[in-house]
């Protein structure tokens, strides 16, 4: 009896000396987030792109865990706030702090810089990259670089009194060179250090720089940037830092609804006017999926992915590389589902480039990820109730997708009646390549996220 | 190097072996169904009751899948509908089959009976219970043991022309036995040698049985059952067959909002009706949730799932349990925040019963899923746009819940504006105590839940 304790001793005691070498071989981090996809817009996509039965290259990661998406209030900083928008939710992944909305690698209500995943690694000579559908300067990767109050600041004539959006202003002053602070956003990220940075938001880099004639492009130049600025240039690239710039702000979507076409209200007949019981409701025409005849002469997300991972593995040191699909997020508050269902292609397929990348360098860790909830809802075409003979009316928009496979699938649009779609405040997916395997628990906070990412970078023989 | 190769492949060999021999310890599977419990429902449910940090009983399970919904439209089989309802979900989990909305364990279609994994149980000598807190006949726990054309046909006086809900109409007249069927629910229910059910629906056995002086529950005494219809019949009864009916139709819930309020509209004030981007809405007032006085005399489905456990494991023989918590859906059809909080804490505590059971016996599998999504999102109580001088109009029903910590929760239907909120066609969540581990892959489709307990079941030594 006590021989084979002994024999079980030992075998267990290997595979516990192998597990720990195993971990103690870290590798690069690559940090792929869906903006606003949560399991409704996967699911949306996952129909349109494989069936329902389908399995996309994101569905068949091995490992899977819940993430709660956390926020408090500024002016309150103890106080939970239900719903993230991309800043708070970028800043707890990349420094793992818990912030207000809007607040880029700042404390809620001390408006301090929190450091990010970016800067450690760059302590430990590690090279990093930051690519998106965006503007380079957007909420999610402008988290992973700089340090604002407000996600508006994104270029030195954004500072002050700068309209975000329609009659909506923001005040970066705090933020200012001249009151001891690092600038906007696109300044921010020429003095970052970041390898390799490619997106969109041109026009926030063709601005003098503050307290400088310089324009901020010029300023990336003489601090060792190559830039490019079209497919064709970025492909001429193979080494050195690069920053990739293809169009003024947000890339264009690669796909829309026939003739541009968003989700729309649903009508009622004059009947219904009188009493809800009566008349019929209806509802919008189905639309097929187009390709966007904007976007042209402009690199995929993958082809993107291509560039960076190429670049940051001429070096033979590890890489950090956090890759954006940012229009999932933008297309659901415009209600495009086509543009939604394009940009999760568009992430699916950078990450099948992450797959085969971590296939030849095995000791790659893939986590993907979303930062918070969207709009966005799978309906039934033909109600639950259709057999009552009273209309169903739908309050909010409509889209009706006619899937390759032609069939209709319906997607409500119903947290505003504005121009804009609410994010939600669900918990979303992380799902990991097996190199995950072991480093978290089935549900974790978006703030682990950064420790997951840390650990794994950090963790040498 | 050959020898490190011997004493490797010897150790693989003998932990191959070792998790072989571990897998054939097959056992009890208790399966729990959150109706409409979705990652939003799971959300609401938690930031109530643990807080945005916190983690529910079910949060902290070691396993974690995602799990496709799928059903086909009833004329095309092949054709894929995108929003399930509660009785092809559960035929999916109960009989491995894919069908159309309103089936219990029959085709698509061609109407024929599948067979399910209780028929399976008794095949091979396993106890059986099945717990909810609907009526024992409706959609979820009927999949378990019947086969119907609708889940409308609760009983013998429900087969032909009867009113499922206001002026919809079923016929379930293929299904009478004078037509060579099974019968009503209620009726299938008492022939299914299920050993343990108990829920609601008592109405639906004070029927005659067709072709039949007898009441079905007279029938259910002659086949042997003990009937309980309160906490203390339930208690006194400590062994043998056992039919608990606690309520004539769905048990009520345990809590609702402050004086039963639902979620409510929006206004607009005067100037919003000449444009939208003029006047105020005006939302609903806050409401803290409150105990329902409707719930007396009746058991938790906690309470309800210990008598099942302990009544099946008074057997040698292993068993499958079925619980649902079946009005997280039925509240939020009808907007009741507060009703689906209660019924998801239900299951929550159930989940704690089964854990507590597992603790001694060790070889119990645990699976906590969802059979659909639902329509409720958690949605920004002060709108991410909210800086906007326009005013932000909510479509559908919000409702504002005070949690306990004292801040609000924004909680939006908007998916009809109809007396019943829709489903929707999301992913589902799965998750397994330690003995899932390794029994299935993070993302699986409905139908392979079949699978997995038939597996864990049925392979013995």
């Amino acid at each position: 009896m006590k021989k084979i304790r002994l024999k079980v001793t030992i075998i267990l005691s290997l595979i516990i000396t192998v597990s720990i070498s195993v971990s103690a071989f870290a590798g690069n981090v690559i940090l792929i987030i869906g903006d606003g996809m949560d399991d409704q817009q996967i699911s949306i996509a996952r129909n349109y792109l494989v069936g329902a039965t389908g399995k996309l290259s994101l569905d068949n990661l091995s490992v899977r865990s819940n993430v709660q998406v956390l926020t408090v209030s500024d002016r309150f900083p103890k106080h939970p706030v239900y719903v993230a928008d991309s800043a708070n939710s970028a800043t707890s992944m990349a420094s793992g702090v818990v912030t207000s909305q809007g607040r880029i690698g700042t404390t809620a209500g001390t408006d301090e810089d929190v450091v990010n995943i970016i800067e450690l690694a760059h302590q430990q000579g590690i090279r990093t990259g930051v690519v998106t559908t965006a503007s380079i300067t957007d909420a999610t990767p402008a988290a992973f670089y700089a340090h604002t109050n407000s996600r508006g600041c994104q270029n030195p004539a954004m500072m002050v009194n700068a309209e975000f959006y329609p009659r909506v202003f923001v005040d970066c002053s705090a933020d200012l060179k001249s009151n001891g602070g690092k600038g906007s956003i696109s300044e921010q990220l020429i003095n970052s250090g970041v390898d390799v940075m490619l997106g969109g938001g041109l026009k926030h880099f063709t601005l003098p720089s503050e307290g400088d004639g310089d324009e901020v492009i010029a300023l990336a130049e003489q601090a060792g940037y190559q830039l490019a600025l079209n497919p064709k240039q970025l492909d001429s690239i193979k080494k050195g830092k690069l920053l990739g710039l293809f169009s003024p702000s947000t890339m264009p979507v690669i796909w829309r609804g026939e003739s541009d076409r968003a989700a729309e209200h649903s009508e009622m007949t004059w009947p219904g006017m009188i009493h809800w019981s009566l008349g019929e409701a209806i509802v919008p025409e189905p639309m097929r999926c187009e390709q966007n005849p904007q976007f042209t002469d402009l690199p995929t997300l993958a082809q993107m992915t291509d560039k960076a991972l190429s670049i940051l593995d001429s070096d033979k040191s590890d890489f950090f590389l956090m890759i954006e699909s940012a229009s999932i997020d933008k297309q659901a508050h415009y209600r495009k589902t086509c543009g939604s269902i394009g940009e999760l292609k568009q992430l699916n397929d950078a990450l099948d480039s992450a797959i085969n990348y971590a296939q030849s360098h095995p000791d790659t860790l893939i986590l993907v990820t979303a930062d918070h909830g969207h709009a966005a809802q799978i309906v039934p075409d033909s109600s639950l109730f259709a057999a009552s003979p009273y209309p169903i009316y739908r309050p909010g928009h409509l889209s009706r997708i006619i899937t390759p496979q032609g069939h209709i699938m319906a997607v409500n649009y119903a947290t505003t009646d504005f121009i804009t779609e609410e994010h939600t405040g669900v918990t979303v997916p992380l799902m990991a390549n097996k190199m995950g395997q072991g480093l978290f628990p089935s549900m974790i906070t978006q703030p682990h996220i950064f420790n997951i990412v840390k650990d794994y970078l950090f963790q040498k023989d």
